[in-house]
């Protein structure tokens, strides 16, 4: 049986705890928050402590908390030579204080407090820098049901950024699609199933692959109405243009 | 049962065609191309015809032509006062011939050829210039199964702008996201999971409330990271910026 300590109270530690829950062969022995309140009804299934000297012994230290907190809140483990990992994209694994083993659990994904996570979609992406901690890191992942995927420094760090893209930027996309439909009225609802199988398309094929409408085909009629009913917002006709020129880069298109 | 002439070869075409098969109360009695090739298929179907002075007397002709052709086609029609429509998003109603009663059936979704399409996920918005043609036309989408949405011009053209944004640029954005990853040898395979979720969350939830990411957060320290990272790629970069300001000015964070 893999122990484990969790540290940290927001979305990511939670889902890690309630993904442990049911492993066979990893046990949280100990939840630490600084503040107790937020971890506390979960009191009669765990130890809970906000005290880092009464820190028990574990197997590994998850501290999945904000990227700003990790240097800081690993100097102070009252302790050496253990395996203590962090679960954020874009942090270094170097951050973590040089006293102990040290670790990345990634898990790559977007997380909301209240909705049930099915780890199967959540891929953890692992970086150690010993590689004795690999394996044991490997384990305790999988446990929870996800997929896992070894990664170097620089591997996390543009998987991160590209989720950047393909996830807030994407969202950004939906709130314009909002912004524009309900300027006239028109529902925004009627394009979630657009949305929907924009993103189902690129499970099988490429996004290459999948590209079609008027940048593309550099159908410049069309191209030249849309711009035209952005006349009134200079920041979504920018958007508009720059990712079109993109396409019609990725496309071998001249530019708009 | 109502009649039903299809012009046109196209996926808009093909599936409408597919979709009308399955329909007790309409009945596509014949089918025009320019070409007979692309639809002989069909013939032991369907009348297949090349030839405009042999169309059917029908209760609607549905022009599933290129943007382009639809004005040309529609005044070559060797009849008038009958219901002719376009499928288009972009193209006015008025650019089919004044001679016709005229409407538009306009599916709102991404289509490929082989994939077979429930027609239950494509929203068919309907417009009409006088109104006794609406609900001829609503029982004809609805025949297919799919949901139908009364819309005027206006509503028409920016739920055509808005599919832009959320289905041809949101690829686009995974397209960047795959080239990004793989820019390190990464897998753009390990996102497919993010981008899949991201796309179901506003399905319940709205794209304002659904956001997060270090743009929203105005996490400084990692934003500079990512405009880092995209030193070597101007236009990734240009767009990294600038849907980071909207982000913020969507959520009322200073610019970066």
């Amino acid at each position: 049986m893999i122990s484990v300590v969790i540290l940290g109270a927001g979305n990511v530690a939670t889902h890690l705890f309630k993904g442990f829950r049911k492993a066979d062969n990893v046990s949280v022995i100990q939840w630490f928050n600084r503040s107790l309140s937020s971890i506390s009804s979960y009191k009669n299934e765990v130890d809970i402590t906000d005290d880092l000297s009464k820190l028990k012994d574990a197997d590994i230290y998850i501290l999945a908390i904000s990227d700003d907190a990790i240097s800081n809140l690993s100097s102070q483990l009252p302790f050496e030579n253990k395996l203590v990992v962090h679960t954020s994209g874009s942090v270094s694994v170097y951050d973590i204080d040089m006293k102990h083993k040290r670790g990345v659990l990634y898990p790559l994904q977007t997380f909301s407090k209240e909705a049930n996570l099915d780890f199967k979609n959540v891929p953890i992406c692992i970086e150690t820098i010993d590689k004795k901690s690999y394996p044991l890191l490997k384990e305790v992942a999988l446990s929870t049901g996800s997929p896992t995927k070894k990664v170097n420094s620089d591997q996390r760090r543009v998987l991160h950024l590209a989720a950047v893209f393909v996830n807030n930027f994407t969202n950004q996309l939906y709130r314009i699609g909002h912004e524009i439909t309900e300027s006239e009225g028109a529902e925004f609802d009627v394009l979630k199933p657009l949305i929907l199988e924009t993103a189902k398309k690129i499970q099988d094929i490429s996004p290459y692959m999948a590209q079609t409408g008027p940048a593309k085909r550099n159908d410049k009629k069309t191209l030249k109405k849309h711009l035209k009913l952005l006349d009134n917002n200079t920041q979504h006709k920018a958007i508009y243009e720059l990712l079109t020129a993109s396409i019609q880069q990725t496309h071998g298109r001249k530019k708009l």
